[in-house]
């Protein structure tokens, strides 16, 4: 009897209290690291900021008091004009500005660049959302079971290929690990029926799915750093935020005037395509290496699960 | 032979090509729904936000040409202040602000309001939430895994009881439909073993999973409402986009100085709370409800697979 069995704390539950310190220190090392990295540039910038900000209060009110000179009234004014978008001479609500706001609730990235402002637009917001949300998981979850089903088919068709040859060698040796997990069990039990049981390791299907990531991640970056005019690095942290569906809306894709795009539709389009399979591969990703995670923890738990007594 | 067979598409492909077009029409329809609702208020805001800008300009640059007054230059300072956070007198990397920032990272909310701005800092915010997101997956999937379990046990002690009542009355009738889904085999299949394979149906888990998301968002916009001085409606609507993981950040909790909360410590602690069950009821809401609608895909292709011959 291990010392879980012993406190009376069941497997399925130590894996949940497992994650959640996981995730606690995890955040708690985030928190250090991005105090220790951003910190020194955040003072310097704030310091450049007030400095800049006293002369142009010195050069707009320099005589007068500030009741009458309303710098701090125009600051305002300018800083909610900037977060609503209505700064910007680009219009948020036009049919095709509407189309992406509607696509940024669904895919939940959430750029913020357009969001309602009257309280109907709010309420729907929220209505819309719900429906929305559900089918975009559902769209996710299909396209994982879709890409993992193919996956099996080529990977499957590959397998037996190398068997045949290794059998005209005279060799016989098991090729693959094979892990019984439910979701893919699930998921390659599609086309072929039950012709072959055989089913792709999970720590494959991960490894193939990191390479496609990272090929589309980069490729991506690529796109949007010529078209955007945008360091790399930046653009490729443009594309991990939108991909991972966090979406902190700091950099956007085509949000300047169509004039500065050579081919705006079809740059247009191409932006569709690139965020949308760049959200599906990556809700595949994290999918996938959550079960690979999720491996993981057995593994500790049956490490710390020590045997007390037999 | 359905005409689907005859066609060569599989189930699975159809219900695959289904969701996207339900999706791509739902996107349209949003876009209409969201342009009508919007436009008309973002025309006026706009017409007023120009008039004021020009009373501003004139104020400020009367009697100067534009190149000596530094007037656009100044705008773009500012709206560049806003979007960055410097404007604010708030820190947005001390130590509880990137704990703040990497909580928005992993749960892939992304409100927006502090953001990395050294390339070091980019490149180890896509390192951080590659892990970060796979982690939290994993927890959101587990707190499924682990509310389904207690659901289970609950309604199942409350059938028995329901069942024994029956028998003392002399009554049998069927009382719960049973739907075999993966994940409700899966995550129903702890604590009790073999003793019983009854499962609460997708639908019951659903409607109960609705309600108590119902409850927690409107408990939860009523403290926010209170703490933010927001509108109700403003508050619903902000939990929703917290909730959901979209993350706007139009509205962000917890931003105003501590000094305007009665009990700054208490209430960060509240927001952390509040803002963690929200996502995880919602993850489970979007995921069970993804099954309803997988459901309703099934009956369409059903429908819709008109046997053409026998
Ligand atoms: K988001
Ligand atoms: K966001």
């Amino acid at each position: 009897v291990g010392c879980f069995a012993r406190l009376r704390i069941y497997e399925e539950n130590a894996r949940f209290v497992l994650i959640c310190l996981i995730l606690i220190i995890y955040l708690l090392f985030g928190a250090s690291l991005f105090n220790w990295l951003e910190r020194e540039h955040e003072v310097e910038q704030k310091i450049e900021f007030d400095e800049k900000m006293q002369n142009y209060r010195d050069k707009f009110c320099g005589d007068k008091n500030e009741t009458s000179c309303d710098f701090d009234a125009f600051v305002e004014f300018i800083s909610n004009g900037a977060s609503t978008g209505l700064l910007s001479s680009r219009e948020r609500f036009d049919y095709l500005g509407s189309l992406f706001f509607s696509a940024t609730v669904i895919s939940t990235i959430g750029f913020g660049t357009s969001t309602p402002h009257t309280s109907w637009g709010r309420l729907l917001t929220i209505i819309y959302g719900v429906v929305g949300c559900t089918c975009c998981v559902l769209f996710f979850n299909l396209f994982l079971e879709r890409l993992v089903t193919g996956m099996s088919y080529i990977l499957r068709y590959l397998r037996e290929r190398k068997i045949q040859n290794r059998l005209k060698e005279n060799g016989t040796k098991p090729v693959t690990l094979l892990i019984n997990n439910e979701d893919f069990n699930e998921s390659s039990s599609s086309c072929e029926g039950h012709m072959d049981n055989w089913r792709p390791s999970v720590y494959k299907v991960f490894f193939i799915l990191f390479s496609m990531c990272l090929c589309l991640i980069n490729l991506s970056a690529a796109v949007y750093s010529i078209m955007e005019d945008w360091p790399y690095i930046d653009a490729l942290y443009f594309c991990f935020i939108s991909f991972a569906t966090i979406g902190f809306g700091d950099y956007v894709s085509h949000q300047k005037d169509t004039s500065n795009y050579e081919n705006p539709v079809a740059y247009r389009f191409l932006n569709f395509i690139l965020l949308t399979f760049g959200a599906c591969f990556f809700y595949c990703l994290s999918n996938v290496s959550s079960i690979v995670v999720r491996q993981l923890l057995n593994w500790m738990i049956k490490k710390m699960d020590v045997k007390v007594e037999d």
